[in-house]
């Protein structure tokens, strides 16, 4: 993993493979977002021509290391305006670390337009016309990749937002089942993989290997010990497993913090109906799976299979996320209609998350009631279609807010907040404001200590605190998000330290190192600084680390809070 | 006009009448963007209840001052995201300054978006319900005004698009003959008034006297020196009174700073079809008025009336730039049909030039060809009524190329670019970047130097000069946007010394003050030191004071121009 394959697109596509050169030792995020600080003027347009998008498996990906096969994808994005990563599951990041591939860079525009389908195996590189895939969806798309490559390949797609640009739009990873589940959502991506000209790429590794570690027995050993860790830790050794993300729906909801409708109330009284324990079982009652892998390697086991009642296979288990945004957010309770929307989510190229809180914004501004399934499946559906309707929804809650001509749209940097009220969880909203990739949870994710007690406690409801733990969790997600690590490795290293040390051990074992946590510590705070460094390129200030003004003026049942953490304090985060 | 009157809406609308305080002595612009700055938190949001609208006459207007009716508009703009101030003719001015008030300024929200009319007059202040005016474009609802109101009365009202809160809503304000042809155009202040909770406002000035000078004999002599320079100067003497605005469309064609087909080409073959001579011909030939004033007191009568084959009244003589917004730069070569959609945008209360420009970009993205003069009608249809494609459409040409997938939107800050290339004329571009309004033509005129000589010469195509042009232009503006003058006065003001002192001597004559020359310049600079100051609270930075990155790029035809003024030349352009 020890090159760069950069693909020039323009009159005539070219590419090149390349050492690692000034990129030596990064991985994940740590080179998406270098890549992108380093070579992207920041003012450029996200989907023209300096813009570029980058896939970088993480540092471990390829190995044998446990839960190590996260994909980031980087680039300028349509969405927020500033830099954006974004990381997927799935068998990409295993497939192109052992194919040798630090990282793929796709540069220039698309030759009038034009869908290519770029195709990498052993023998080298080939950019073929995407022909009859054009205009598919993401399932249609990898149907007929399989028919052509097999079965033993990692695909990666877009859907039809993707090709039409949309901000919402997402890159499908395929999964062990080859099934297009897996996501890098947020940020707009797929726009910016179709403004490059491709709808898919082709990733067989046949005839590569398994990435070895510089001194074997120290790697399998800490591998050992970091896989024991993480089992027997409540969250990702039962929680996770048992029930998948969606565990969390009780869990926020009795805490006041879960969204419902637009972000208007902190509780939801149909929790039950959606809950991960219900859906785990109804799943289970149906010949469906509870517990189950995005990816090989996978020790904690946070997904599923969701099938209908005939247990035909509707979807992958819905997240706590996707649940929450095309559920209780839209005021809707129905599991079903969530799994089929979850499911015209990755068919079309959508982030989950944009899409429910964009949905719940037209339902705000009188597009539909509130609960009103059928009315919530025929506004996705009218983005799969690409209507005028749909391009507006496509583009996310902040633009769809404008065009309908209401206040309240619940973003930062116009990316739109996933499961949590800023309000009753004051921890993630310091998250939202703070970090440089807009509202989003994984960046930061301060409920592990606001709610779930990981790695101590923080009172959700008061402002003290919020900033050191958020900072922490910052920095430490950009450290694992460079790994291609699971970020549910979180749980465990924050509660265990000896898991803790297994996780350093690992990657030291594997690249035959002597880092320590303050090696760990110094790269995270070196990709904050270089997303920061980008955004502030593209014209961020400290008034973009805001909430939306209304989050300080809207009281949030049942608490009657507010965000109350200040500006100023805001403003500390990044003063290591 | 020493009393701001204050609307605070909220669950029950109130109002109160105060002294001016800090705001004494200043009018126009600069109370308008003192009070934003001083009273709106910079990021609460446009349509929020945080946001303020503010509509104040020219310190001049209401008096005997030759051509001093033009009334300012100002808020946080739902379009840039930044302050706004966007002013009008029409009789509005001359009415509320005559009734004493120096200032309305609209606060809160409206109770439950229920829309008001407000009616002022010499008794006091009414707000009623809007009842029926609701849901009517601005003909129909003046229509109605006057019926109850009668016709010595000056209207303000917002139409559909305002109604829903389009960021490309305007407020209309009524001419000499009752129309709502005067728009306070740019930047959606119409979305603001409705946010606000009002429909119309009704100015009534019976029992009000013209504004006394404090020193008649100077005042009188000043201003028939000031209307003599403003005669016998060639542009505002001749040009403007003979062919109106659009005189300019054969003068920016043949410099080739004409944009055409969304800013492809920087020429119109058609050019003669569509230009002044050619419309002041067809508008005297057809019984209509090639000669006309916005308002009372106005010397120049650039303005005019344009009435079908049959002698009807279509619009008022279309300015030169909505000519070019809905004619060359959609490829659109037909005055009827560039006239009837600047009726439509009166009507439905909208920007022509973001409409045109917004259009154009519509027809870059395939939603009809260029040319398609039905296509065009047809869009902007949708705008009126109100369908997902006329939310897109009529939320700007940002919003729809972000909507539709296209890289090229010509906007800075969000708002589109009036009717002259950047690259074939660098002074406007410095005017478009850096301009705290967001594209804006009117903010610093550099095409009265650039290409009519005015001012001296800076050769259009060099980046040389251009800096300190816009600069001079934009502290002059300011300060003349204060006044409620006329902008046009700046050509006999730049070119002739003596109608400069008139000028001055007229202000002076008017209050009783001993300003000279450098006191206009350091109002200038105060206002646009609050407005910057404003834009940085809301984030805005020096990344911000740029063109979109293609204008760098993709050459104009014919000369093959690129925008060449450098970045750091831009930061320049407010260290005075």
């Amino acid at each position: 993993m020890d090159k760069i394959l950069r693909i020039k697109m323009g009159s005539k596509p070219e590419f090149s493979v390349e050492k690692l050169g000034d990129y030596a030792g990064l991985g994940g995020r740590a080179l998406t977002s270098k890549v992108i600080f380093s070579e992207v003027p920041p003012l450029c347009h996200a989907i023209g021509p300096e813009n570029k998008l980058v896939i970088a498996p993480g540092m471990m990906s390829g190995s044998s290391a446990a839960i190590s096969g996260r994909l980031s994808v980087g680039c300028k994005s349509p969405l927020t305006g500033g830099i954006k990563e974004s990381n997927a599951g799935g068998q990409a990041a295993q497939v192109l670390a052992r194919l040798g591939y630090a990282a793929i860079i796709l540069e220039g525009d698309s030759p009038e337009g034009k869908l290519y389908t770029l195709v990498i195996n052993k023998e080298g590189v080939k950019i073929v016309d995407a022909g009859k895939l054009v205009g598919l969806g993401n399932y249609a798309t990898v149907e007929k990749l399989i028919a052509q490559y097999g079965e033993k390949v990692a695909y990666m797609s877009i859907g039809s937002a993707g090709e039409r640009k949309l901000a919402a739009s997402s890159i499908a990873v395929t999964d062990m089942e080859l099934r297009p589940t897996r996501h890098c959502g947020r940020g707009g991506v797929g726009a910016v993989m179709a403004a490059k000209g491709f709808k898919a790429i082709v990733l067989d590794d046949a005839g590569c290997s398994v990435r070895k570690p510089v001194e074997p027995e120290a790697f399998k050993a800490a591998n050992k010990e970091f896989i024991a860790g993480i089992k027997k830790h409540a969250v990702s050794g039962q929680g996770l497993p048992a029930f998948g993300t969606n565990v969390l729906a009780n869990v926020i909801n009795e805490a006041g913090g879960f969204p419902v409708n637009n972000f208007s109330k902190g509780q939801y009284p149909n929790v039950h109906k959606i809950s991960g324990e219900t859906q785990a079982e109804l799943e289970t009652s149906r010949g469906g799976k509870a517990t189950h892998g995005c990816h090989r390697g996978c020790v904690i086991q946070c997904s599923g299979t969701y099938v209908d009642k005939e247990g035909n296979y509707v979807t992958k288990q819905p997240e706590y996320e996707t649940v929450w945004a095309h559920g209780p957010n839209c005021g809707i309770d129905d599991l079903d209609a969530i799994a089929l929307m979850d499911r015209m989510d990755d068919d079309f190229g959508l982030d989950t998350i944009e899409m429910g809180a964009t949905i719940a914004v037209a339902m705000e501004a009188g597009l539909c009631e509130f609960g009103d399934v059928q009315g919530a499946i025929k506004l996705l559906q009218e983005v799969g279609d690409g209507t005028s309707l749909g391009r507006i929804l496509g583009s996310g809650a902040a633009v769809a807010a404008k065009a309908f001509g209401i206040e309240r749209a619940p973003v930062v940097k116009g990316q739109a907040m996933p499961a949590y009220d800023p309000r009753a969880i004051q921890g993630i909203g310091v998250t939202y404001a703070t970090t440089p990739q807009g509202a989003d949870h994984t960046a930061g994710y301060a409920i592990a200590t606001n709610i779930l007690k990981v790695g101590g406690f923080v009172d959700p409801l008061k402002p003290q605190g919020q900033i050191e733990l958020s900072r922490n969790l910052q920095i430490a997600t950009a450290a694992i998000d460079a790994t291609g690590m699971c970020l549910f490795i979180a749980f465990p290293i924050l509660d265990q330290p000896e898991t803790f040390q297994a996780y350093i051990d690992l990657i030291n074992g594997f690249f035959g190192l002597k880092m320590t946590a303050d090696d760990v510590v110094a790269l995270g705070k070196n990709i904050l600084t270089w997303e920061r460094d980008f955004n502030k390129g593209a014209g961020f200030t400290k008034e973009h680390d805001r909430l939306p003004m209304y989050f300080k003026r809207e009281k949030l049942s049942p608490h009657d809070a507010l965000f109350t953490v200040t500006d100023e304090e805001l403003d500390e985060v990044f003063n290591w």
